[in-house]
């Protein structure tokens, strides 16, 4: 039905018959001449009609925005002063001798160049909100990338194999989506969170070399820039260390972002311990390009006559932690009240301060601060020395427990470098290794695992599990880009004895064990390789790459935050019989109440 | 961990040190030396353990069968007459140095080698089936399958784009899985059964050419080799007709063939229309492999004294066919009566035959039949004119409904071919055209779609949907091969009127239209581009390229005829409070009967 796309004429094209397919992006009358600009996936074209020829040019008169339009006409040069560099056919025009009205349209509840429509218009009319340029180039974005990652891993040796998407509940710990069987009335199938035990089932096949870009759910609440449903690639390796997987996964994102954004990320990717991430930047996923680093101070602080910073200096589970922020003193009492709002988010109870005004030439007289009177000289020359504070610097501190003070100064510092212009570099990726293998879980008294029941913890550790769990490192990664994690993975215990003994101390009993995953238990004594593999947040990944600020612009049919589809309008209710054939009934709340 | 693949050492390496991992398949003592084939997914090779190294050798002895290992040693030339021409490395073995047990391997519960494990066994322990050979193969043919697809796709402009699971019940009539939804209590989510209606959305949003290999659902009683679960790769393209769509559509599919299996399918495929292929092989999907036609014979039986063939030769709803088989008299009555048998399972209530024994010199002396007597010169002289028959040769009839005669010898004819060995060719595929729009549905009198209600019909046939819809063809077209739909698709209804109409004259009202698809009707009125689309069944299309006979042995984790996975016994019991959180509770049927 065409010759070109639209965006694709060109000064090459002059004196052709082109014929175009599109839809009207607008339509203009100026002097007696109607301009189409006609659009299509690559672009815009303008088409103009003169009077002469009468049909034609009355088909014009009828064409409104978003009509859906064949066009066939003679390309021409645009005259001086009318070319358009902002579009790809900018030199050009088509003049237009024949026009079709393929359908059209009514006119559409929002303008394409309207930046400031609500999300909620924009995702019940999706398929115009697809339309604008912004929205069709992350879906061509998303699509790239898609192929990028697949032919690094095709070209590698990976199979692409598909898993079941009606399975068993799985042990990630978050709420699984349900599905009631109808032939085995009173049971469920579960949406996978993950393929992770058919990954692992896989890699005891012989599989090798898997992957699969697959759709993975949580029925969470969907606080954040959650989905209930979101797509992951899922990757895993048999007879490799995580060295070579490490390295594998770099070259595929490696090649993605020179392939997509021609962009040439580091080689390799730097590599930090999950310690030195919490210590220097509060985080497991440090930004680095917010060079703004936290510094303890706890020894400074333990005897200071000052219990919010003595007492947590003085816990073995607190934190006291300076951060620097250059020229900070220009900050106004306001802004410093906006920040210790925005660490409350985190949970931090206040937000202590140095101004330092005229250190250099007057010492401690030369600071400014409310909590001055209750730091000796010591501490203060300590602090000024620790953090390399200047004159015109400010130093914030957090105390507390250390899981408060690392959330709220690791988000502050990321904040305080966005706020301040302080970013730098454009892409900054980096590995976290070494995670503990547990996490303590004082409100249930018993350890969690950081990762999953499956990751390996390392070999040299592998007494600690009996000594001290929670000194027992784990051979799991995750791959960090500006501060947002795009993928994690271990490698995963192969071993019957080892798996049994996390399960136990996860306080995960046989019984419990036997009922969720004995199949995996069990294939582990058939003859299991050493394994280990990744999974990467498709959606994230592409959103980072996009510059966009939610999964739900590059995904093309989100969910709201409620987890519905204003398109659909699912979920919706169903008829009293499909659930008598799935063996169910509602109880619904109300009914509850009422009986 | 290694330097090669079990499959990969050859004469080329001989003298090199190599580093294998793998399963072992077989280990033999023989004259003191231990030999181990060690397999791979690439294939075995056969390591040699002398006991001149003694702690080595004492590993060695310790391995078993599906043990994993890590082996070091020297490639060298298999001494003369042990050569094994059947593996990649049979020219060679490698004189073990190193052996480490990465892991030990219980007895498993079935032999790699033995074909007769049932099916229950195999699936229950699905990772250690994969390890043998041929389903390695299929898995691995199934990824190369998928590649090739994606390559041609994306080489043509097609977008890889997703669309949601959790969606909302979709029209094409079959069950749908249901998911309870938590945030919305008493509605529900449907897993879809394609994407049928978002990959038109897509067309609407300018996407121009859109694909995506997506896991469907359908929640049907699993007769024949139906799954759950299955994938479809489903393709939709903008401002193309239907000529374009299925060149793309053949040409990809040639690809595949060519880069699969080396095999080259015939450019252009044949074509040919739904009436032809009912009356020559009585059935839309006709296998061309197999030479046998029907004859249509109504005319010569409409006024024999015979009710079983006169009946249907006047009923316009009946038909009356002859299937000739050559050199058929061969057939024995235990043979015969096996096939009277075979066609009952598709509604036949009799198979009359006429015996040619000799026709060329005793006419019709010369035919033995049972219903010879009711037959008239005239109607005997006919069927064999029409039908070619000659000596030695057998003449079946089938005389019903018409839906019976089809199916009935449509089934026979390629049985018939079958066991009589006259199927020719390997490779036939060929694309059906102009379907009818509807087909009438007796029993509820009503006209139901032949493909779905989206389906457009022919420009030239738009008014047979006022005046005759029973003649209406439609815009679709499938693709066959070997007598299996790998693939359907048509041109869509892109007009809001034509839409309308097609759904009233399916008895769809305008409230059901609304609630169960208003989304696209509304989509429609916003500038629809002219599209249509194929959709592939990719397990059936493996399944056929892999010469498998079912389509559970191209998929890893397939469900059992029950919808059920022996591996996790899933689906499974859930927790009286995760239903709670689902609003919903039990209905069993016990329990129905008790209150």
């Amino acid at each position: 039905m065409r010759s070109h796309y639209c965006g694709e004429p060109g000064l090459d094209q002059v004196d052709e018959t082109v014929e175009l397919c599109g839809w009207v992006n607008r339509r203009r009358d100026h002097g007696g001449v109607i301009f189409i600009d006609l659009r299509d996936r690559t672009g815009l074209v303008q088409v103009v009609y003169d009077p002469d020829v009468e049909d034609v040019f009355a088909t014009a008169e009828k064409v409104r925005t978003e009509y859906v339009l064949r066009v066939k006409g003679r390309v021409r040069r645009r005259p001086e002063g009318t070319v358009n560099p902002e579009i790809s056919t900018g030199e050009i025009e088509v003049l237009g001798k024949e026009l079709e009205i393929l359908n059209a349209a009514r006119t559409p509840p929002f303008v394409l160049d309207d930046d400031d429509v609500s999300e909620e218009l924009r995702l019940r009319y999706r398929y115009i909100d697809l339309r604008r340029p912004e929205m069709l180039e992350r879906m061509q974005l998303r699509s790239h990338v898609t192929r990028l990652l697949r032919e690094y891993l095709d070209n590698n040796g990976f199979m692409d194999m598909e898993t079941p998407m009606l399975t068993k509940a799985t042990p990630e710990g978050a709420r699984d989506y349900l599905v009631p069987s109808r032939t085995h009335a009173g049971k469920f199938f579960a949406l996978p969170q993950s393929p992770q035990l058919f990954k692992q089932l896989l890699m005891m096949s012989g599989m090798d070399r898997y992957y699969q870009i697959v759709r993975c759910f949580r029925d969470e609440d969907l606080r954040a820039d959650r989905q209930p449903e979101f797509t992951q690639l899922d990757v895993e390796m048999s007879f490799m260390n995580e060295e070579q997987i490490m390295q594998h996964m770099e070259d595929m994102i490696r090649g993605v972002f020179k392939g997509a954004l021609d962009v040439d990320l580091p080689d390799p990717f730097p590599r930090m311990t999950w310690a030195e991430a919490m210590d220097r930047f509060g985080s497991d996923r440090p930004d680095l390009r917010c060079p703004l680093e936290l510094k303890d101070v706890a020894d400074l602080m333990r005897d200071v006559d000052f219990k919010v910073f003595s007492g947590p200096a003085s816990d073995p589970a607190g934190r006291v932690a300076a951060l620097r922020v250059p020229q900070g003193c220009k900050l106004s009492r306001k802004e410093i009240d906006d920040y210790t709002k925005y660490v409350g988010i985190y949970g931090a109870r206040g937000l202590a301060y140095i101004k330092v005004n005229e250190w250099t030439a007057k010492g401690r007289e030369g600071l400014q601060s409310p909590i001055l009177k209750f730091l000796p000289d010591e501490a203060v020359n300590g602090i000024m020395e620790r953090t390399g504070a200047e004159d015109g610097d400010l130093v914030f501190f957090g105390a507390d427990k250390a899981t408060v003070v690392n959330e709220a100064l690791g988000a502050l510092r990321v904040k305080l470098g966005e706020d301040l212009g302080l970013m730098e570099g454009e892409w900054r990726p980096l590995w976290v290794v070494d995670f503990p293998m547990f996490e303590w879980d004082g409100k249930d008294k018993r350890w969690t695992s950081l990762h999953h029941p499956f990751t390996a913890p390392r070999e040299e550790d592998l007494e600690l599990l009996d000594s001290d769990p929670g000194k027992c490192l784990s051979r799991a990664y995750d791959m960090v880009l500006n501060g947002t994690e795009v993928g994690g993975g271990s490698m995963r215990i192969h071993r019957t004895q080892v798996q049994s003994k996390v399960l136990e101390l996860l306080g995960i009993g046989e019984q419990e064990a036997e009922d969720k995953f004995g199949f995996l238990l069990n294939a582990l004594e058939y003859g299991c390789p050493p394994h280990g593999g990744l999974a990467f947040g498709l959606d994230r990944l592409v959103m980072l790459m996009a510059g966009a600020s939610s999964i739900r612009d590059v995904m093309a049919f989100p969910k709201t935050q409620t987890a519905a589809c204003p398109l659909t309008e699912a979920p919706s209710e169903v008829s009293p019989a499909q659930l008598r054939e799935l063996s169910i009934r509602l109880r619904l709340p109300q009914k509850e109440e009422a009986s």
